[in-house]
């Protein structure tokens, strides 16, 4: 629909070249969405940096311990990822945020204001606790994690929200910088019922 | 698909209640829309404001002079809407942009981060300047006029940039304030094919 | 005593070119203040802008329903113009703010610290209202609301807090992308007594 | 005209208790100026600090030496003390600034917005330095002494500029904090010619 | 010297209970710095997370490609966790800085204000970029990739200061959130000879 | 250790050439303390500036009235030094803060963050204080001397705090345009036991 525009502003290796563990996993990720979001791509540029970063992600976008539902984790991700003005971020997780949580408005909503999404009370706590950790978190005390509390989230769920604030706020600052670019396909993920979906 | 919600924290009249010019221009919106949007129904609180708002909005968005096209226009008003937090004109004013612009991404793009956004270089620095009478308005001074003319805005062009800046800059307040909900309708637009378009 | 200087960077057009209707109120506008504000003259570059932003300004400054009284309002304009740095409305606003509060010393206080201001705390927390309405209108809540009410401000006031803001706010673009002058007239009324008033 | 009010939330000492020295001052001024500025009673309560604070004064504003003139000297207060939102300073060295200046309406520009002020270009490059100073002094570096120099003004007229600014800061700290009223004749100092100055 | 605080608002595991290669690493790094750095303690409360934070610290710091020293990249470490207010990263990596770049005052001096750092122009315009990664990555552009190009930076280690900035921000965030308390040994680490060095 | 390097950008007279009262003042110094701090010699540039500045300095932190101890006077100085980015000050005053306190962690611990430091909840509430006059001084109201009083902070007290703040402010700012450098010596002041001090 659109021309093709570079998803990096650094070189983006072929598939073939590179080394057989990112390979087999991007295959593995092709196979289950259709298509393989850029991010694998663009830091496949630096092998070492894009295994640490997968196994980052998946400590914590994996782990099925702790109160975060997926949903959540995508609702953090999203609305800090608008703080950081990162297009990547927002438009990707946005899209998985709207699939999991099968809201088709929630990601716009919490990108542009989280206050006035309709998510609930024990949300709207869990994103203010991430909003703070993404811009001033050495203002972080025990006011927070008590406000955290009132809403059923114990000390290990606030580590679960600060580390995926804290590491996707590493994922916007490569993205910003080296001008990631999001695939077509999610800015239309999760919008429409699965039967109507177009190809595009 | 989503419970219905209110769209102000004000009581919104029946359109049966309104004065007659008020109902007259929301029914041919209506007509053409295939739906009213909610700030129509929602300032209509106040049918005098609403009457002021309108021709502002008429004077600026439905001229047919100076060198800014009508996907311009919605895109300045996305963009600084951003700034604001403005979820209703986020929302309404991108489905209008990637309608005029043709262009399914653009008001995701803009509204993140318009320096990474897939537009012309004279709508980058038109963004530049609006973004700058949005924040910091007493700074615009000749040089901002200058970097406009570079790019053949004359004058003119930027006395509109300004207005809209300053008249969407108005209605995001109204908007945060009031807690006015962009209808459902509006997220989808402009996102798919017309002919694959759900009725959704 | 200055020197002439332009009151816009753009023409500024004669009365008699003008439209009838904008001719009309303008000479009603200097029968009354003995002099015709800039504001009316660099408007009317655009008279259909200026009809809409005319119907605005009675809207909210004309009606008399709710309980801000005149002096109020234009308190509102003195103390959010001072924070958008717009010389035209902190001057032009503030000479009618001490003639209607008959005090020649509110003006500059607002504009520089309203907290230290001698003002009602019912006026105190009206301008919290609009500084947030100015400044951060997407973290206006509930709570918001429920400090005005303690101030005995109910819904309808809240929305004419916020009208007032916002249309002041776009006002102060406008006056600061232009170049707005403020006349020489307004920084003297009010600060002395009639009997005293210099022709100046 | 207005009800008295206390001059500072701290005890302000009679004249007939201060040292000696203090109160010769004080009557001095009283002498030249028709009144005693506020500041010298309301910083009394601490007789060292007032020493030192007035010798600071001296030496800064009563040097003559420099290309600063006292007029461009009330400016950088000015200016300074409104970005710190200091009533007492933007009052009381405003009326000076007009006094020096002969210029009654250059203290509510600069306060508001000196880029709008009816001031010389080297003073707009003078007033830019003390801004920084005053903002973000730890990214004051060679460009800006060079900017300087483009409008005359050589090194020892640069550490004018940023101690003048750096005491006003202090003095606008100690008045917001101790809620300093300037006093009410100053409020129209400078604003009318001298034969029809009410007594107010 | 100081009594013993606590190292985590979280619980820390005792070594014996640490997976293997934890524990194996931990050892190691103990034999060569004398002490176990906090940062192995703290985060070992999540294994999983904590392999992938030491695989992406290794991927950054141990790699010797591209033209930063480590000097360098313990400077960008120190310089933008100042502006984390990160007591943990200041404080450790500063003190790696000092023993690196083997100047006793350097960290310091990046910490508080690198503008005024005995660094060479080189160094000066890295941190320039790493400053603007750290707090507004999405402004980054063209120009800032310039501006180290004219310094001998290419794109790789342009790479390389934007991924240790944002890796960082991350440790910055866990280590604020969970009150990550700095080991008292860091402190002096770098300042003396090591002739000089006391036990503490 | 270090080369030398100039202390200030502006010329630093010689000993011999100060008046006499400066001369004493700074050979009393040099013999308390073992060598001269340079804002001795930095400021001397201005003989009249340099005595009210010594006379304030004196007036503030040699008074043996009031609840402040020195070392809280010292934190004072540290910590809002920090927040202006002055190297001087962080480094000179961190250094006698450490020793007045007998802490050699507590300078780097509120330079970078007050919040974390091992300091008494009362000096933490002393902090925040100083902190938003620092930062925001028109915005501290009754509440702000409130919150001191829980602590124990009577009135005089928290003009200490505000005049403290204050002046270092002004010393901040002097210090950053004139690029006052500290000492080496202060580095490592009050870090290691006197007996193990190293010439240095």
């Amino acid at each position: 629909m659109t021309t093709p525009t570079a998803i990096s502003r650094y070189p983006v290796p072929e598939l073939a070249d590179l080394p057989e563990d990112l390979r087999t996993r991007i295959l593995e990720v092709q196979a289950k969405a259709g298509f393989v979001p850029n991010v694998f791509l663009a830091l496949a540029h630096r092998p070492a940096e894009w295994r640490a970063f997968m196994a980052y992600h998946d400590a914590l976008l994996l782990k099925d311990t702790g109160s975060l539902s997926k949903g959540d984790r995508e609702m953090i991700i999203t609305a800090t990822s608008a703080v950081n003005h990162c297009l990547y971020c927002v438009v990707a997780h946005g899209a998985i945020l709207r699939i999991y949580e099968k809201k088709p408005l929630v990601a716009d909503q919490v990108a542009v204001n989280h206050r006035k999404a309709d998510i609930t009370p024990r949300q709207r706590a869990m994103l203010d606790f991430a909003m703070k950790v993404c811009s001033t978190s050495h203002e972080v005390g025990d006011a927070d994690f008590a406000l955290l509390r009132e809403h059923g989230f114990d000390d290990e769920d606030a580590w679960d929200i600060t580390a995926i604030t804290a590491f996707f706020g590493l994922s916007n600052r490569m993205a910003n910088v080296t001008g990631m670019r999001p695939n077509d396909e999610f800015y239309l993920m999760g919008r429409v019922p699965k039967s109507k979906k177009p190809e595009a």
